[in-house]
């Protein structure tokens, strides 16, 4: 198959690669129908996760067709269009029942969704069966496979109620998200933290009320302010660095929840501020699964529309040039059709 | 007054001091009838917390009888019989309505605690007046103003529920409380962590069902054992030094809490692991006044005996000795009495 391929750092192919093969009698492969790029993506291609021993397909987000399935895929067949959590679960185990299933003991990921065909373990308790898609419909739905309900599950996680204020630290696809989940979830002001105009405009779309454009010491005390002193009843870390993770908890208020979902790089946690304020911490990988049945419906019925974080769009041959337009952060989120 | 005061690392002494004064109008100032010594107070005490700039009294656990009332102070009177929590709230504040007193916006803390005389702050917010306790009574009321709800609040935060396997992390005086209080809020299988035997008997006393005395990850496997391989529904960590956190993150189900109390101190807390588990932290510094509703009947009906965790009764003059004996182990928790 042909696959977007991490060679070195910074340098992405699209390139002929072994095809996917069943490993597991509960397998299944997909052919990819539409794919994107995912901010954690970034990492590896930037080096941050240390030196590419060897290239490797790359990509975790995709819409697919059922192309294959192992002997003991009971609920799935060939032909079948499925949303492709990015995290695999059997969704049976005592984890996935206690609604944990990014630690699923038979935890596996997508490692080809930018390619044309992937694997997907334990395929009867990660996919998600879907109506056909009009090409229209796509953006909306692949964001299911991963950035919706990670932005869904920070909010979740914060433990956002109806009535409350929520503020969002992030503006990337997963923190415009987080907007749109706190509004889901009811939050009466939405305080999203963005320095982009094009991300402040679609976070007012998704439901912000307020947007506060300093950063640090600057844009928390523009946060307080807004609070009366108090900080926010929950609070969405939508980043992964150490100053986000800062900035959530002088914002938060006492005996509230920052819900985090960027993959941590470097942070390392106040927990002398946490200890004094009660604030909690909460969330982390987002388990897909458990949230598919919630978000589903609300993208079918045209509640939401959370494909409108994708920007650019370009086939995957030119994932290279989507790599580059979100590591210079001049597209959101870039949507990749299939092939050439 | 005379007063246990902290002349410089590691030495303790009992001398006088100026006496406590009404700053505000709020204030009270209490005779205290029964002390005792923090876990806590080693910190400074060991010089933990840097060099002492110049002598101080030392102690925040008190029970006392009020001798003075500041012009504001409506609710008591002299001669009233109080505990006092260590923590200081107006009770009133938008933190303290929603239950987070520890962040009271007038938060203030005792401070000659171990010494004659002690002032509390916020008079009418923190203290809880009781019946003139006779002198078996005074170890189990005592043990209200810090380190039952401290146990409790560890309990409470990792969200100890009925039927649901606890574990606790740290023997001392608050960890064992600490089974006290998942004993208290219904937990089934509480699973102490204790290498002391005379502490896992006391232990055991308040509730714990197993005892792990191994440490580390010697420790972590066999209470992964005891829970199937899934790990415990609720995590206190009682200590406040990061390997304490990093054995409670890897004892802890995924998406359960670790509920901390213990002061941190160097702690750099496990991001990854709380990361891929959507393991939750919660808790931190004890909202004393929130819990006393909760604990002082338990107490009055005796219930429970939380003073069990004296050990060791000392007068005052003797501190010194009170401060080596916790310092080197030798007492779970030193018991102190009033004057020469």
């Amino acid at each position: 198959m042909l696959a977007t391929t991490l060679e070195d750092i910074r340098r992405i192919t699209f390139r002929e690669m072994p095809d996917p093969v069943i490993q597991h009698p509960t397998d299944a492969i997909v052919k990819v129908i539409a794919s994107c790029i995912c901010g954690s993506d970034l990492w590896p291609y930037r080096g941050d996760n240390g030196p590419v021993a060897q290239p490797r397909t790359i990509g975790h987000e995709c819409l697919g067709e059922i192309v294959e399935v192992g002997p003991e895929v009971r609920d799935f067949r060939v032909g079948d269009t499925v949303v492709v959590p990015f995290d695999h679960c059997d969704n049976t185990c005592a984890h996935c029942l206690a609604g944990n299933q990014q630690a699923c003991v038979n935890y596996d990921m997508t490692t080809s969704g930018q390619g044309e065909l992937s694997r997907v373990a334990q395929a009867d308790g990660s996919l998600v069966r879907i109506e056909k898609p009009a090409a229209s419909e796509l953006p909306d739905l692949l964001a299911l496979s991963d950035v919706f309900p990670t932005g869904y599950h920070a909010a979740y996680s914060a433990g956002v109620t109806r009535g409350s204020t929520a503020v969002v630290v992030g503006d990337g696809a997963v923190g415009l998200l987080g907007v749109l989940s706190a509004k889901i979830l009811g939050a009466e002001r939405i305080i999203a933290m963005s320095r982009h105009e094009s991300r402040q405009k679609l976070a007012r779309t998704f439901g912000a009320t307020d947007i506060v454009a300093a950063r640090g010491e600057e844009g928390e005390a523009a946060v307080l302010d807004m609070t009366e002193g108090i900080g926010a009843d929950a609070v969405l870390e939508c980043v992964g660095t150490g100053a986000a993770m800062v900035t959530a908890f002088n914002v938060v208020r006492p005996g509230a929840t920052v819900g985090f979902v960027g993959v941590p790089h470097g942070v390392e946690l106040p927990v002398g501020t946490m200890f004094k304020k009660n604030a909690r911490l909460a969330g982390g990988l987002a388990p897909v699964r458990r949230h598919l049945p919630d978000l589903l419906p609300l993208v079918l019925d045209g509640t939401v529309n959370p494909g409108l974080v994708f920007d650019s769009t370009l086939p995957m041959s030119q994932s290279a040039e989507g790599y580059r337009q979100m590591d210079e952060r001049e597209a959101i989120k870039v949507f990749l059709t299939p092939g050439a």
